[in-house]
């Protein structure tokens, strides 16, 4: 997050043909391009299977993609696309092909006067990644005169064992400092700001541990379905796709304690902290579910086992909902609820901190009762905000009580966001690892849910547009309060 | 504040003729009248010096009043003027006129059948206070066959030894229980709203405290000048007119200790306390100042001293601003800073409650200062509502915190606020003193103004629409923020 200088470099995407790099990456490049954050004489080097592509086709290609994903001719401009697009085909992982790569880049960097900064970006599917990273450091990509920064994709990994193997290979060929593993979640402002919103206020902190507050709740709900990625999501399911990565991570930054300084070692350190504190989730704790046809926003849709690609029998896993506990000073005892799914009711993803009911109820008399507790919700995406809902007394006769939300929303006090993959990018140019995943957090993370993983599980079916299985109240427990985020 | 069953009753004015009857009582019965609070069969008996009213001119007198408030002419109805008041003349406080009063009371009790339950309102001028509590307890008038409740408007005494008497004067003539001292400030919904806020939350409660809190400040701002009270105000002054009793009021509500329960007694009890844990304010606590001529909305207006009926070399205040402190274990060493004054730049009553700083300012290097600290407003009018100043990152490149609001406003969630006047009023009917002054709190109210009261000090001048002479800042001390309110 903090602001570095940032040196002109050449900026080597693997699988720049792919939809990542449409979608998000070069639209992110020529923003950051056009801003003069990335510095003047930095180049792109797209690389791909393709051996159809030269320069100037790839040229051509980059900028159609571009205005596909919405930019305005007029942006896409000669300075960026022709300035600094280059293109390598890289037919086959052999390391003739790898070769010829490194003599490229050096080629460029001697032709454009770069001083051997290098970005090398996997944008590949996960199956790729060994050879790629492989191939990089036998080719001795992984040094150059400057500096090198790795960027891996997700999924890191598909359980604890082949991310182990990952990050092995990754340290034989590049160090730790090197690598940057991509969350897209944690580019988002909202996601940044929960260490802020902690840690700048003097008035949450005391209140943010278990003599406080009752539960957390963190809800990542979609409306879509499986879409286009029926033959990834076969395989992986809920748990690999969300859990593992995104909601951990949000719930890494609200446990976390005060980090020793703002900087990314402190804050990585004391994220994995929190995963060092809890014990693998138990199957019991845990409610797989599977969409059945519904209805989404007034419009039928099929049930998962029907969707193309999808087995008729399939028990993969399009929602799940766990309850977790964080066994350290301040956590232990505090229910973590995790939820997310696929063809839920309303697209949102939100974290939820409902406090404590106040120990005498001054006002049951007048019909208070604790389901009236205070809860502090950050609502991550859409209509990013924060409310805090408090009780109120209703003007007029008596004391009857209602609950309001003190709130705030981005969207009346800032321009609109930026795309997490900006700022993911611009941190990555700065080389500052803050928002980056570390090894040990993502082993950590893989063991959490191992049990769950290796476990025989059926899937509880809902209807599209719901909230989940009903089976999901059960992990409630006696808590008073339902799932809060409805 | 509780709803209990309302009887009928007789509810008898003293000053029917007067301002408050025409501004305020009027439009609140004929309120409480339509909506059945003041139930059916309930009179409404106007007495007042002049004897050239009957029933029926009075009735006219009270519509026309009415019409003159505002109150469209369909809803002021027969029902209320004709089924409801009637006129009883008292041109000299006698014994003879009182019983004269008395029997007129009972004629019409027994004419409409009702069973003596009475209300009296003292809507007099301080001045015609004991005369009418002697004449109406020498009538027997402070008990009948029902209940009698006796209401006092304010200003209670001008100083510890003049509401002392009063005091004596009233309990010599009624039980205390029987007493209704009206401060409208209590009748306000945001300032009712301060004990549900406090007490209703689990949020605050916990950092209510010297830990927690660097400082309250109590800011009631008006924009008018003197109008037509000089006469009153040169003897008086804001801090008989103010600080006694509103701002004080507030400030027991801000400090007081939890009750042990929601009612009357329970919550006069720990306001009073709050109050005994004071010391009286030194003069080198106080700064004292007076409008000079100034520009408000746009539009120039004169000095105090310049105002009709005000001496030109007044030393009446017409601003005040105090610090103080509460010395018990919750609020030992927190300053609490009132101040109050006419023709300031806004029209705003405000309770600013400023935390503490963040023990660590992890974001310093990113700009962060302890001049960010949260504070929590409470907007007691207009606008009525609750703030939240709280730290968020700016959206975008490093670390940029800002200040912004979570927010909660009356207007967005409630329909309009009733008139202070209607709550009370139903209060006195229900018979519920909790919105009402008790004895020991206004004895203890003035004794804390004693050596203000006492002492000779000049005023500084300060410019109309401003926020007051800049000598007050004095009184901030080491406070790292200003005043809150601006």
């Amino acid at each position: 997050m903090p602001t570095h200088k940032i040196e002109p470099h050449l900026f080597v995407i693997m699988g720049a043909t792919g939809d990542l790099m449409g979608r998000k990456l070069l639209p992110a490049l020529l923003n950051l391009s056009a801003r003069g954050t990335m510095p003047p004489g930095s180049l792109i080097l797209g690389v791909a299977i393709e051996t159809t592509f030269n320069d100037e086709s790839f040229r051509k290609h980059c900028a159609d993609e571009l205005a596909a994903s919405g930019v305005p001719g007029e942006e896409i401009g000669d300075s960026f696309v022709k300035g600094r697009l280059f293109y390598q085909g890289l037919p086959h992982s052999t390391p003739e092909n790898y070769q010829a790569l490194a003599a490229r880049i050096e080629t460029l960097e001697k032709d454009h006067h770069l001083s051997g900064n290098r970005i090398i970006y996997l944008a590949l599917p996960p199956d790729a990644f060994p050879s790629a990273i492989t191939g990089l450091g036998e080719a001795g990509l992984a040094n150059s005169p400057g500096w090198t920064r790795l960027v891996i994709e997700k999924p890191f990994g598909h359980d604890l064992t082949s991310a182990q193997q990952l990050n092995i290979l990754l340290h034989k060929n590049f160090d730790e400092e090197q690598v940057y593993r991509i969350d897209h979640f944690l580019g988002k402002e909202t996601v940044q700001n929960i260490l802020v919103f902690r840690f700048a206020n003097s008035l949450f902190e005391p209140l943010w541990n278990r003599d406080r507050i009752e539960s957390v709740e963190i809800t990542v709900a979609e409306t879509l379905g499986v879409e286009h990625r029926a033959k990834y999501y076969e395989t992986a399911g809920a748990l690999r796709d969300m859990v593992q990565n995104h909601l951990t991570q949000l719930l890494t930054l609200t446990a976390m304690e005060v980090p020793s300084a703002f900087d990314a070692e402190s804050i990585r350190h004391e994220k994995a902290k929190v995963l060092q504190c809890m014990s693998p989730v138990p199957i019991e704790d845990a409610v797989f579910g599977q969409y059945d046809a519904g209805v989404i926003e007034g419009a039928a849709v099929c049930a998962y086992r029907e969707e193309p690609g999808v087995a008729s029998d399939s028990d993969a896993e399009t929602f799940i909902a766990l309850r977790m506990e964080i066994n350290n000073w301040r956590w232990q005892g505090v229910p973590f609820l995790l939820r997310t799914g696929k063809r839920m009711k309303k697209r949102v993803s939100k974290i939820a901190i409902s406090f404590r009911c106040p120990p005498i109820l001054l006002f049951q008399a007048f019909g208070a009762t604790c389901m009236n507790a205070n809860t502090l919700v950050m609502t991550i995406q859409p209509d990013e905000g924060v409310d805090l809902k408090f009780e109120i007394k209703v003007p007029g006769e008596g004391v009857n009580l209602a609950s309001r939300n003190l709130h705030f929303r981005y969207s009346e006090a800032f321009k609109p966001l930026p795309d997490a993959y900006e700022t993911l990018l611009r941190d990555i140019m700065e080389g500052d690892t803050t928002l980056f995943v570390r090894d040990d957090w993502v082993e950590a993370s893989w063991a959490l849910y191992t049990p769950l993983l290796e476990s025989q599980h059926g899937v509880h079916p809902y209807a599209s547009g719901s909230w989940g299985p009903k089976e999901a109240d059960g992990l409630l427990g006696d808590l008073e309060h339902g799932w809060i985020v409805e």
